[in-house]
């Protein structure tokens, strides 16, 4: 058996690697245009910040590597240039030489990856506007960057300032790494809120510690023009601000690799990347693919979605190899769990957000807590915001999405481990997760999560949410139960200050079929008085999801 | 409905709060015979080891605080001294001078928790032997550590020497916490390995931990008789040695507080815990029982266990408030999740133990693999210890046990859940875990752990395992597939030493049905010398479970 596996990267080399280990025998060929091959992507924005000192640490294997350990043949600085699915051969050009010559294959497996999206802006191609893709996409940058912070150290220049356009995952590292070596920074987003992936109550707390460190936020706003100024560029916002960058970093999403895949007739999927079945094979049953450049079935959502993610394409390429070596594997879906660290914050999803949700037009209800990470009274923890989306018939968890300090990769864990099983929110009430005053809590924020959404399945508690305010309230008596000090900092407009512990005392009174809603801080107090009051009679009774916490990130 | 509970604090206060939420007009009385409720046991060790600065926030809720949110009836400083199942009363004696009165009641809750276990050791009622359940036992061995400490700066004595007989999660949280405020830890084990609830590779390295900042350990070693020395003890030890202690800590496991219950004639059940139902209810339909004192069905393991942990107790209460109040709700399971951080290590178990699962005669195997905490090229982590133990035939999940330094307490959440779920090896391969380079691999350890698992089950890979050393080598080559210069450093005796990379090119004479026994460092290199040599017809074949690293936490 002869493979040909176009792209070494993720995708690429773990194709190869796995086919290997299944068939010590097939010959094994890696072509890849770049001059490197299975380099971590991922680290590259942590380099330029100078958290990862040592380049080297970034080259995960070499060619060499993966010859003498898994006896592959791997040729850096070969491009495929066309598939003829005929022939069964690939055409290959030397990048350095321009020479081509022509491969054949018995299985060929497709793993381009996806490419910068350069949204098309006037001076979008100026030198000095970066994408960072590729290790030489991060020694430019780099290099650039030390030349600056060494000049304006030497006192030859004022401080240096960087413009990230783009506020998802990437520009965030970016930000954050730039940040780190002492630039200043402006983030711009044509979204009105930083992480499109998140719901935007979500966004909001990463986007004020984000400022707290000095990184400018611009939202709803994009780049209009790029033009060379005396030194560096001026980059001119929707809004007609002009901001001076001495360096641009243009992290706008990713675009999938198809050209060689669309030249070849193969299919695309509806989302513009390469379709392939559930065992990772194209249209062409000699030709597989994996990674950034293909589209998979949604583990949530209806159809197939791209999801530029590494542990996907890492899977992928583990089923690719599989089944390119006669077995019969089977990648069922991507849920798009994915995370960034953005300073002392983290924040990430697993499945669907309720904005997705709502275009799908599938019905479901979320909730939202903010416990601590770990035990409130052992040091270093601090609150989380924790949103859970469930079906509000059967309590299948369909989206999770944390925000917050310590502990949250965790709980992302243990939802996505939740929404890849179809596990119901009655299940995370049974969950028995470890607890020490370190770690976390005897009710662990997870179960916390899954208490609140049972108790709204079983209606046992009634919700109203911030993102309907004002129209939620309308007409309803507004009764804040926190206590007269917290009520004096801030409340809501019109609402009346009742505290949880005189609520039972005055309550008896009140007309029960005048329409309430409840809130406090979190949503664990107005949670006791609906309950006080619900079993008094009140009929038209809702209270806040996550409190005067997750309003303040609607409304301010 | 009038709901008495007998102790307030993890499981009392619990079933009184969610009681409460069900049954707004419920009389629900809290009989505590401590000055306590509510307090954060698990926080006592810290509070003494001054990480816990402000011992107020040990106090969760107070009776006052549960009366203003609650509207409970909180009793402290009142004992139960005996049920009357027939009248449906309890006799109550107040601590404070000994008056009793009668309570009755509709329905009865029974927390009272566990008792540490005093050995019949000569001297252990001594008075500078202490145990540590209560908020008082922390006041006195804070105030007497203090104490000391405060003489051994003013240098009116020497260094605070403390002997702690345990080394379970407990006895380890006090020994760093004292070794923490700079006493001198003498850690005395009767087991040979530390952490007995952990397989025992696994505690290998939290014990090298241990010594590696300054604690003693006596393994196979017990006390064999205190007694008062001229300031402070003198413990002697099974093996003649003597250590002075200023202080002695006894954590040597707890008992259920069943007094009570068997007085009542409530049925226990076969490890002395008062015997529930999957409802929490005894053998008489009107009492309930939850927490420390009673025994539950494993998740894994047949039969009914005692599981001293907070999250079961807390969830065990949720549960028996809910039947109290006339819901039907099944507490399923205890799978013994727990977890410890040891100075900068963490370690911790879920499910069933190799030693449990062999002594239950339940067929099983096991992996292990020593992946790092997060992406190795980003800063900040180590390797991990993670083994999982699965059914040979289907893969389903029985126990996993993590130790490690960064991201221990995520993995074994994630497993923790899978083994609730009864999830399966070949699940873990597919999980879609939230990846960037601070947090995990694009391949976590947790799917990592599933493919060596899942090549097991699939026959695509053999191990020997360390523990059967010699006998799983003998009349095998043992060949080290490592690098000469690991080599050189240590291996195994009579080893030969093939590197992988010429592996290939020197195999070609050997004999096929020559038994090979391989090894590398964690097992990786020796899987894929394995799959080379199984593929060239090598017929008796096995590669050794968690390479040497884990062949020397058995055998150094
Ligand atoms: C800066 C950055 C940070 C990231 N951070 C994260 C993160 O934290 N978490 C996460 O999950 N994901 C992250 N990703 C995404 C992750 O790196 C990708 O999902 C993953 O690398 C995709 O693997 P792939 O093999 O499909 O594509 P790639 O890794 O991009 O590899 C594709 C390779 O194919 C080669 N190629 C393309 N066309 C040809 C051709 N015609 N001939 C020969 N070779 C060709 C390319 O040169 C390229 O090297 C990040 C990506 C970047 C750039
Ligand atoms: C130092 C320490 C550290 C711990 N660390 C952890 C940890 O990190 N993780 C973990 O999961 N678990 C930990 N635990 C265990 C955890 O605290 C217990 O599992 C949990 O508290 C059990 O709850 P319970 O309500 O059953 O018993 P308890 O919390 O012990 O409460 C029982 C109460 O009942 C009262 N009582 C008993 N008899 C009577 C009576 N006749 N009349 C009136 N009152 C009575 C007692 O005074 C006591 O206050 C730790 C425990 C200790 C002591
Ligand atoms: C590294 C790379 C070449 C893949 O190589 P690989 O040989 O599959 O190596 P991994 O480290 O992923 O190890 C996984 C394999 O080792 C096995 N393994 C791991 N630890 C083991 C152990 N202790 N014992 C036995 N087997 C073990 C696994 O079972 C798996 O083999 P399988 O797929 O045949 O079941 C490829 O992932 C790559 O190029 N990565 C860098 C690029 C990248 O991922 N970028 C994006 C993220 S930054
Ligand atoms: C605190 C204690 C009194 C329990 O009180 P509780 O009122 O159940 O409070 P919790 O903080 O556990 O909150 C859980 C409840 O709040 C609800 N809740 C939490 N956050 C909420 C939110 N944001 N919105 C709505 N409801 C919320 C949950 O649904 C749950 O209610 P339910 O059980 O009726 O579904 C009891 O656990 C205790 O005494 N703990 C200290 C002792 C201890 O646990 N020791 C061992 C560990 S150190």
């Amino acid at each position: 058996m002869k493979l040909v596996i176009i792209g070494g990267v993720a995708a690429g080399a773990s194709i190869a690697a796995r086919a290997r280990r299944l068939d010590e025998f097939a010959e094994i060929i890696v072509l890849e245009r770049g001059h490197h091959v299975s380099f971590a992507n991922c680290g590259l924005p942590y380099h330029i910040g100078g958290v990862i000192t040592d380049r080297s640490r970034l080259l995960v294997q070499t060619p060499e590597s993966l010859r003498d350990a898994l006896d592959l043949d791997v040729r850096i600085g070969q491009e495929v240039v066309s598939i003829d699915r005929a022939a069964k051969t690939v055409t290959v050009r030397r990048v350095d030489d321009g020479t081509e010559y022509t491969e054949s294959y018995d299985a060929l497996a497709l793993t381009p990856g996806a490419e910068a999206i350069r949204p098309p802006i006037p001076g979008i191609e100026l030198p000095g506007v970066h994408v960072l893709r590729r290790m030489g996409d991060m020694d430019q940058i780099k290099a650039r960057l030390d030349a600056l912070l060494t000049e304006a150290a030497a006192g030859r220049r004022g401080p240096v300032r960087a413009v990230v356009i783009g506020a998802g995952y990437i520009g965030l590292e970016m930000a954050e790494n730039l940040r780190h070596r002492g630039a200043e920074v402006d983030v711009v987003e044509l979204a009105d809120q930083i992480l499109p992936p998140l719901d935007h109550e979500l966004s909001v707390p990463v986007e004020a510690h984000l400022r707290s460190r000095g990184v400018a936020v611009h939202l709803e706003t994009g780049a209009a023009a790029l033009r060379e100024a005396a030194s560096g560029l001026d980059v001119e916002l929707t809004n007609h601000t002009v901001l001076h960058a001495d360096l641009v970093i243009l992290s706008a999403g990713v675009r999938p690799n198809t050209d060689l895949a669309r030249a070849a007739g193969l299919e695309l999927g509806p989302h513009g990347g390469i379709a392939v079945d559930t065992h990772m094979r194209t249209s062409d049953p000699h030709i597989w693919a994996a990674g950034d450049s293909v589209e998979t079935p949604g583990t949530v959502l209806p159809g197939t979605a791209l999801a530029p993610l590494a542990g996907p394409a890492n899977r992928q390429a583990r089923v690719a190899a599989e089944n390119i070596c006669g077995r019969d594997t089977e990648y069922r879906s991507t849920q798009g769990t994915s995370i960034v660290k953005v300073f002392d914050m983290v924040a990430g999803g697993t499945g669907a957000t309720q904005r997705q949700l709502r275009t799908a037009g599938i019905a479901h209800r979320a909730v939202h807590v903010h416990p601590s990470g770990h035990a409130g009274y052992y040091p270093g923890t601090a609150m989380m915001h924790l949103k859970v989306v469930f079906d509000p018939e059967t309590g299948r968890l369909l989206g999770s999405q944390v925000a917050g300090f310590d502990g949250v990769d965790k709980r992302l864990d243990v939802l996505a481990t939740a929404v890849r099983m179809g596990m119901t929110v009655f299940d995370l009430e049974e969950l028995e997760l470890a607890y020490a005053p370190p770690f976390g809590s005897a009710k662990d924020p997870i179960n916390m999560a899954g208490f609140v959404a049972s108790n709204v399945v079983r209606g046992d508690l009634d919700l109203w949410y911030a993102e309907d305010y004002p129209a939620a309230v309308e007409g309803a008596r507004v009764i804040d139960v926190r206590t007269p000090e917290e009520f004096s900092i801030w409340h809501l407009p019109g609402a009346e200050n009742v505290p949880l512990d005189t609520l039972r005392a005055v309550c008896g009174d009140w007309d029960t079929s005048t329409p309430i809603r409840l809130y406090c801080a979190v949503g664990f107090r107005s949670y006791l008085a609906y309950r006080a009051l619900r079993q008094r009679g009140f009929t038209d009774l809702k209270t806040l999801s996550g409190g005067s916490t997750t309003f303040r990130s609607w409304h301010e």
